[in-house]
């Protein structure tokens, strides 16, 4: 099972990948998480310090040490063989979570972030995994990353969504441009949700079976976001992840539940 | 006087560089309003309807239209003869806003955005302004369009922080970049400040001269975010801009106003 999540800027996508993710990792044995966003911090957001997150080689590097490992210069060696030291520098254990990032900083006027996208497109694509096995991956802002193809082969586009005809209009890109790259499932997230008025207005702009459901507004998650030792947490928003965690699996057939 | 907004994703850039926009557009003869977002709907902000901004013509495809008339395949033409019929199809004329756009929608798995960054930065580099002239360019979130180097050859880029650790590790990048392209002041707007904490979450996080004000956080944006009618006011703004604006003016010596 692999998953992306994105949508327009602020909308929430690392506050709910990173729930997802802790979601995950109560039911299956590993969880990979991927930061793909060039100004991430879907790290941060799990609890991984600002110093360790730092000296974590990002993924794009990744290429020569697996060609050393398998030889073939294919994927394999990221499954069978990740326990391998050779690849810890890129893996951060953080329980059953597994975290990798796809890029570092750059210096201004550099470059731009394409061979990060293609290299973790590759790596989506040809990752093989067991069925206690996810990957969960958060997207940058916008759609730049569709365009590129980044997020092709994942097996489901999670859409994050707030009350604002802006953020609907991303997603009916999103699901535009998921469609070009064979996503076979796109499925909304409504986020920051008030009251049953900002509800209805994010239910009428999608169809039904589109919808996996609402995440409501946090303060905790506001005032949290000040605080560094507080990041972490985002328990508040456990409870609602697990509802749409059951959702996801049963779209997946319950063929990955496994624990 | 030649003004880039950036920020993470969320905090509130197109709102801000839209009244920014208003704002100047009171004092100035002409804004050139440019919307260098993959992602963007500062047009939309500006009040633009929807279906006369996806009939505008990206300006990554102006180059050979600029070449035809000026024939040196300079930006020449951009300043004296801009009311030449031929580039309209380019420039939407909105009062004394004169709106661009760096990009159109794309298929899934087609191209990045490299293309479209590079064009709008030789744009902005070459662009000869008059006196009573501006350019207000909305920024991709994130900090991808300064590792590209899409703003270098701006006067000031403005980084708009909201009270989240998150934002002002993006500030920092963005301050770090900008340096690295040698502009040569940024400077910071607290957004969706609640109190008194929360403004200082932002103060402290910055030094003194950085900072150029403050906006509240507004209830009647969050809810015109879902009415499409309501969407181009922003009027609520316009009031704390103009001290925003009067600083920029103040910090850029007084040689551009004008009126």
């Amino acid at each position: 099972m692999k998953i992306a999540v994105s949508g327009k800027g602020g909308v929430g996508k690392t506050t709910i990948a990173a729930a997802l993710i802790r979601s995950f990792a109560e039911l299956f044995q590993r969880v990979y998480a991927i930061d793909g966003d060039s100004d991430g911090c879907l790290g941060f957001a799990l609890g991984i310090p600002l110093v360790e997150l730092s000296a974590i080689k990002p993924v794009v590097e990744m290429g020569e040490q697996i060609r050393k490992l398998s030889g073939d210069g294919a994927f394999y060696a990221l499954n069978p063989s990740l326990e391998d030291d050779d690849l810890k520098e890129f893996i951060y254990q953080h329980g059953k979570i597994n975290f990798m990032k796809m890029g570092d900083q750059k210096k201004g006027g550099s470059q731009c972030f394409c061979r990060e996208n293609t290299f973790l497109q590759t790596l989506i694509s040809t990752l093989l995994l067991d069925k206690n096995e996810a990957v969960i991956m958060d997207m940058g802002a916008g759609i730049e990353h569709l365009s590129r193809g980044t997020s092709r082969g994942v097996d489901l586009m999670l859409v994050v969504v707030e009350p604002s005809i802006n953020s609907v209009n991303t997603a009916n890109n999103v699901i535009r441009m998921a469609q070009d790259l064979g996503v076979s499932k796109v499925r909304i997230i409504g986020n920051k949700v008030r009251n049953e008025n900002e509800k209805m207005f994010i239910e009428k702009s999608f169809q039904h079976q589109e919808m996996l459901g609402f995440i409501g507004f946090n303060e905790n998650i506001w005032l949290s976001s000040m605080n560094p030792s507080q990041n972490a947490s985002g328990s508040d928003l456990l409870e609602g992840m697990k509802e749409i965690r059951e959702k996801i699996l049963v779209e997946a057939g319950g063929s990955y539940r496994k624990g």
